[in-house]
């Protein structure tokens, strides 16, 4: 990305194993992100290389790698973490000490053919599936999209029979519809006002669809509620706007599960939140510590995440692929 | 209280029974907080009754109370509740559907004679001791200080084993210490910078104390802890520098718990919070769920949260209470 609105394919140096922990995949798939659509609005400075979600094929790996072998199929989360550092055993990889952004630093980025994975044994996850089975966009998405859906219902503490409302209808507000029914919501509210989408969020669990924004949203939601408005609030949008709903759907002592990056500076609502006892948790998504629980469900058919990609494209065509998401004409986009 | 600075002891018309769910209760003991000191600064408009921490002799009860009778010695958490309501069952009784504050709506205030209970049977906890007994201090301390301080240390996911820092060093600050030791708080840092305060700090379980405010007290919370930051943060203070300090002193993954209440309208740190996965939770304490669970290291003397109170004096001289207390002659003044 030269710049916002500028996105070109380019030959770069091939990747290779520059670390003994290091292993190269030549990638399968990957996909454009709702996040990669922040820089495509409004980047300025140095070209960066993109892509953050990917499954491919180890071809090679470093002298000190155990985990993955040449040939194995793997997804790759969308930081890469060594594993073994206090932050990932505890499961928050996004804080690992040794953590590696995908087109970063000098990092390989995962729209394109090659990659080289730092902390391989980490990072990535086997899939026990031939490259090309159908199960593939599912797949994808543990790298990012489905764990971060996940990861917002996780810290607005959605359990079995929590009212939950999601707001955002993009890629990870809809996989985060499904993460709340995966994790026994009884009523899930999805806000969105793009039909296509809202109506795909019901078929993955939303029991309600909130289609105003603002304040109307707000008085929806109440209605839906009994006037408390909802135990858990998932923010898959990142505007201030919508945290602002957000602030305002939580019933009193329920929790934020915010996963939008904030394109703010301060929360607001600092009293109304204190007087309701609302909680605000979330960030970036530790995809790394969900893929094994989420996998299963995956695997055997009985979640379909994939559904959110609408388009596939070859890697020449990624630019349109920015467009046709940036144009709200897909909901994501596939490079295979 | 008639204006910043203006407290007045004055006749009201005497409290009694309105309701059949109320009880009257002659007042023992009652104190000045902490957040009585906000409104004693900027305090305009309509006079206001004021205190919402009580302990008194039950004299008379409404026909529909059954838990509590005349002669009994109570607490009153800081604010009255059905006990009935959909989040009293949930614990969180400052958001009851029948929430009154004392002081408040027409309520008698807490710094009286007697007082109006509304709800009795939600808000009154029987004390298995005689009024006069020599733990009244700390059972005091159950009505809101404790029950706060322990709110912070809930929200802030203390347990076993896990590292706090502790932001203020006022009655709140101090008893959060307690609580979080009470928890199982391995390390505790209490930052504040009044020497006689932070020495009770250290006999409640503070481990270090930082003395200085801002990035100094950052950095020094960052060496204490190998560079991470704290598990925990219990912020109780309530102003937006402290809140700041908070948020740059928790650990990736960690939580800020506040119970100060907030002098500012939006919380700092939006970004930072969201790319380490910070929580922010607590508001104003729910003392109701909390004084049954408290109360036996309270009565069986485990604990003396009531040694935060360090000046005692007689109804009348209720204005120079306020006075002690604004001046930080006082940590926290009881009236006896």
């Amino acid at each position: 990305m030269y710049a916002a609105g500028d996105v070109r394919v380019e030959d770069v140096p091939d990747a290779g194993i520059s670390a003994p922990t290091d292993a190269l995949v030549r990638i399968t798939r990957s996909c454009i992100c709702g996040s990669d659509l922040w820089p495509y609005k409004s980047h300025a400075g140095d070209a960066m290389r993109m892509g953050h979600e990917f499954i491919g094929v180890v071809e090679d790996v470093g002298a000190e790698v155990r985990t993955v072998k040449a040939g194995d199929v793997v997804v790759a989360p969308f930081v890469a973490s060594d594993g073994t550092c206090t932050f990932c055993e505890e499961g928050l990889q996004t804080s690992c000490r040794e953590v590696a952004f995908w087109g970063a630093g000098g990092n390989d980025g995962g729209q394109g053919e090659a990659v080289r994975v730092p902390h391989a044994d980490g990072t990535l996850v086997v899939l026990p599936v031939p490259a090309d089975d159908a199960l593939m966009p599912g797949l994808l998405t543990l790298s990012d999209v489905f764990a971060t859906g996940h990861h917002a219902a996780v810290s607005a503490r959605v359990e079995s029979g929590k009212s939950v409302a999601v707001v955002g209808d993009g890629a990870v507000g809809l996989c985060g519809v499904m993460a709340a029914k995966r994790l026994g919501a009884e009523q899930i509210i999805l806000l969105g006002r793009h039909p296509d989408r809202t109506d795909l969020g019901r078929e993955f669990g939303a029991t309600d669809v909130v289609a105003v924004r603002g304040k109307e949203a707000v008085t929806e939601v109440r209605e839906l509620t009994g006037g408390d408005g909802v135990h858990c609030v998932l923010e898959c949008v990142g505007e201030e706007a919508s945290f602002l709903t957000a602030s305002k759907i939580v019933r009193p002592g329920g929790a934020i599960g915010r996963v939008g990056v904030p394109q703010f500076e301060q929360l607001p609502g600092a009293r109304p939140s204190f007087l309701r006892n609302v909680t605000v948790s979330g960030g970036i998504a530790p995809a790394r510590a969900y893929i094994e629980e989420l996998l299963p469900d995956v695997l055997e058919g009985r979640l379909e995440p994939g559904r959110v990609f609408d388009r596939t494209i070859g890697l020449e065509e990624t630019p349109e692929g920015y467009r046709a998401m940036a144009d709200r004409e897909a909901i994501k986009v596939m490079i295979a």
